[in-house]
This record gives structure tokens, C-alpha cells and sequence, in this order.
């Protein structure tokens, strides 16, 4: 139940208090707090992010690359802590105004490409290799449809149910049932599609399905926001075959402990600079 | 203020009436309610929409393609509506399967391509025709860029703030402080880089201005949801500057018709199957 006597002002004003979890760090403006550049390390890409969903995408991406043979993939992964505004530094912001990670700089072009947005950097490896995104035309597009079916979805499931079911200061019915019917209703989208299609796109492991999997094959797991059992995630029994399948992939183990700070020490690298770095991991716990 | 007492329940269960406005057209489970076939028209490109600011995007893009001489680019426009649950029926969830405008069939290609969702199929039309997108690699990556920014941010300012702004049942506090920042947030982003840039990508008018346009150049004007005073709208004066040269494209003005269900007679074009239905249509009254 909401306050009856609210009534919108005739202009919006800021309280900074009222924010809830996160609350530092969302802010009504855009740039930079403070001047700081980004560190550089030495190989063609360089990644600067944290192991979110939207961050795991791109270490993924990335990993599998590296893993079939096209060792130009090679990246520096460093750390950015969002709950410390690292994403406001005068640096990062150069790379990404929207002050949101993943951001990436591609040093191979002259001058180097700045990468902002989960999907544009996933469409651009992609494109870069001519990897994991189909060559006919036609799966092109649906590849390209379900990519950006993801970016147009995960917004209500992280900005809205994930926020109300799992961070706001207190429970609000009106937008936890608003979210969940939501999301419950993109988990049977995509339900009833893996019951007919191995992967996203047909028989190829795409983008598609790197850019969905952080997200609704966490979320079918129960490994999200802790709402499994509310939101019924063991019936979305084709959903759950597929990310079983994507999470026994190597390189989806090992992108999903790249700048990851939280759970178990050995499931964490927080930065990555080597296809080394893995080796003191144990990468089978992450499952 | 919520109702302190509320603790969502173990598991989540569909109560129909909760859901205020379009509340019959959301659903928590996915597919075709009906069977019904879509109509098919006599151009090579079918487009099944509605002129929200999503299904506007794809008409000013097909307009802009026309207008710039790309005969290949003529569409039928059949009109969706979805407050009557249209976009349910078995033929429209074949071509869409997250029952969503806009959808598109490329008639073209054997067989006909399905194209879902806005950025998708501003894309698939841009490398058709190779217009509209940059032709250099590091423009056409800023270019991606800022259409992934697009798809992934309006989703907070459609189905959150506008839906808590003039939507919701009730005006919740909360909900509206918290999406009210974020697009607030969303505006000095695009306002910070329109005070350095003629256009989204550099001096090219592209799909990111396609995309971006029909919901932040409405925001901005106090056309979406009559919020432009609490959101002080006239304080982005660079977002404005931009907002109002591609209102003077004709084909904007055009695009902005297609599918118009509501506002003035003259303005609207439920249905569009040839150039000349633009004809008995003022097409300068809508600004």
C-alpha cells in the first residue's frame, strides 16, 4: 500500500537520503567526481569492469576467444569497484560517459576504440574475430534479434525486480508483483524457444547466448537476488538444460571468476593479465 | 510509504487484478493467446507496429531509407494494437516470440527474415542498406555504442518511470524518486555529449539518433508522459538543440504518423501501404 497524501511536486528535487542500497552511488547527474586515469596493461584489449552479469559477459566472450586459438583476444582485466564511484573517475568516464561497466578500449586500431554497452562490445569481438555470430545472413539477424532482446529485457529483471525483491529499503508489493510477472514472462520466452533450439540461434553457441546466460541462466539457477523458489525457477526446465550446458563450458567458468569480489576466495581474480592468473583457481567450484 | 506489513510469499502467484493500467495485456507467461494470421501487403519489407516511441524509430528509419531514394526500403505498415492484446495472435508471436512492437518481415530473402525488436531491425535495415551507419570501423563502433545505450537505458524510462510517473495505479514515493534520478541521469549523459557533438555519432544523422529521438527527444519536449516540468526538461539545452533539428526532417514527421492511433485526425496514418497515403495528412501540425 502506498502513502495516500503523495503527491508528486511540480519539480523533482534530490534527496540524496532516500536512495536506498546504492544510494551513493546513483546520482541525478552524468561525468566525472574526480581526475584519475585508468591503468593500461600490455596486451591489445584492455577491460576495465567487475564480475556482474553485464561484466561477465565480456570476460566470457572474451575467454572463449582466447580458448579457440585467436590469441589477438588477449586482455588486461582491471578491477572497477562501483560501490567506491570508481566508475565516475575522470578516466573511466573518457572511456564510457555513461560511467557503467563493462568498458573497453580496443588498442589495435590507431587511435584506440572506445567500447561501452555489454551488447556493442560483445557485437564488436564478434565482428572483430568473425566469431560466435553466424555467417548466413538470416541467423545473423536472429542472432542479432535475441542480442538485442537481452539488452531491451535485463533492465526489468537488474533495475526492477532485482531492486525491489532484493536491495529497496523495504518490500513494495505494487512493484515486486509488477517485476516478477515481468520476468516470469521473459523466463517463458525464452522457455518455450530453448524447448525447440539447442542454443539461442539454432545449433551455434552465439552472443546471443553469452549475453542471455549472466542473466536468466543465473536467474534459472537460483543464483540471483536469492529467487529461485518465488519465482518457480525449477519449471523453466529448458532454460535450466541450456545454462547447464553453457556452465560447463571452460571459458564460461573461468570469465565468471574474472574481477570477481565476493563468495569463495578461489572462485576470485581480481584482476586478470594473464591466461595464467587461472591457474591458482581452482575453477570447478564455480558452478 | 509501503505497507510495512507486506512479506512477499514463498512463491509467487499471478493475482490478475493487481496489475493497474494494462493490466489485461500483461501476462507472466509467454505465446500466442488466439490463432490469427498476420496480413501481408505488396512490398518487399512488412512492418506490424504501433507509433510508441519504439515502433517510431522503425518508421523514421524506413521513411529517412525512402526519402533518400532506396526504393527497396517500401513497407506495409499494419497496425498492432496491443491494448486489444493483438500482439498475442499466433501469426504476430511467429514472427515475435516476446510479443512485442515492433516486428518486421523481410519479405526480400527466401525465406522471408524475421526481424524483433527496435534496435535490431534499425540495424539489420542500416547494413541492408548500407545507410545510416557509419561506413568507418571506430564511427560505426560509436555508433553501436550508442544504440546498445539506447536499448538498454529506455527500459528504466518506459517501464519504470513512466509506468510509476502516469501509469501506476498509485504515485509511490520511492519508485518515482528512484526512476526520476536515473533518467534525470540518462538526460545530462546525452546532454553532455550533444554540447560537444552535432548528432549522437559525430556530424552523421544514424541509427542512434533513430533510436534515441523518439524517447529522449520526446522527454525532453514535455511529450512523454507530461513530465517535461518535473523533470526540467528545459534545463538539457543541448538535448533540445538536437531534438529539434530532426523534428524538421520530413521523414521524422513522416514516421511519427505511421500507426497513430490517438492526438489530432491529420496526424494520424493507422495504416500505410504507399507514399501517397501521406497525402490528405497536413504532416506539419505534429511538432
Amino acid at each position: 500500500m502506498s502513502d495516500p497524501t503523495y503527491t508528486p511536486p511540480k519539480v523533482w528535487t534530490w534527496d540524496a537520503a532516500s536512495g536506498g542500497k546504492f544510494a551513493n552511488i546513483n546520482r541525478p547527474v552524468a561525468g566525472a567526481t574526480h581526475d584519475k586515469a585508468l591503468p593500461t596493461g600490455k596486451h591489445p584489449l584492455q577491460l576495465y569492469s567487475l564480475a556482474t552479469p553485464n561484466g561477465v559477459k565480456v570476460t566470457m566472450m572474451l575467454e572463449e576467444l582466447l580458448e579457440a586459438g585467436y590469441s589477438e583476444a588477449e586482455y588486461d582485466a582491471f578491477l572497477i569497484n562501483i560501490m567506491e564511484g570508481e566508475q565516475f573517475s575522470s578516466g573511466f568516464v573518457k572511456v564510457n560517459p555513461n560511467s557503467k561497466i563493462p568498458a573497453m578500449v580496443d588498442h589495435s586500431t590507431t587511435p584506440p576504440t572506445r567500447l561501452f554497452e555489454s551488447g556493442s562490445i560483445l557485437l564488436y569481438l564478434a565482428d572483430k574475430f568473425s566469431a560466435f555470430i553466424p555467417k548466413d545472413a538470416a541467423k545473423r539477424a536472429e542472432c542479432m534479434n535475441w542480442l538485442f532482446w537481452q539488452m531491451g529485457s535485463a533492465p526489468l529483471l537488474g533495475g526492477g525486480f532485482g531492486h525491489f525483491y532484493a536491495y529497496a529499503p523495504e518490500k513494495y508489493e505494487y512493484a515486486i508483483n509488477r517485476y516478477t510477472m515481468e520476468i516470469k514472462r521473459q523466463l517463458d520466452v525464452l522457455n518455450q524457444h530453448l524447448a525447440e533450439h539447442q542454443y539461442m540461434c539454432g545449433d551455434e553457441y552465439t552472443i546471443a547466448d553469452i549475453a542471455i546466460w549472466p542473466w536468466y541462466g543465473a536467474l534459472v539457477k537460483g543464483k540471483l537476488y536469492d529467487a529461485g523458489e518465488f519465482i518457480d525457477a525449477a519449471s523453466y526446465t529448458h532454460v535450466i538444460r541450456w545454462a547447464d550446458m553453457i556452465n560447463k563450458r571452460p571459458a564460461a567458468k573461468r570469465g565468471r571468476m574474472v574481477n570477481r569480489t565476493w563468495g569463495e576466495p578461489h572462485d576470485q581474480l581480481h584482476e586478470r593479465h594473464d591466461a595464467s592468473d587461472f591457474e591458482t583457481k581452482t575453477q570447478d567450484k564455480l558452478v
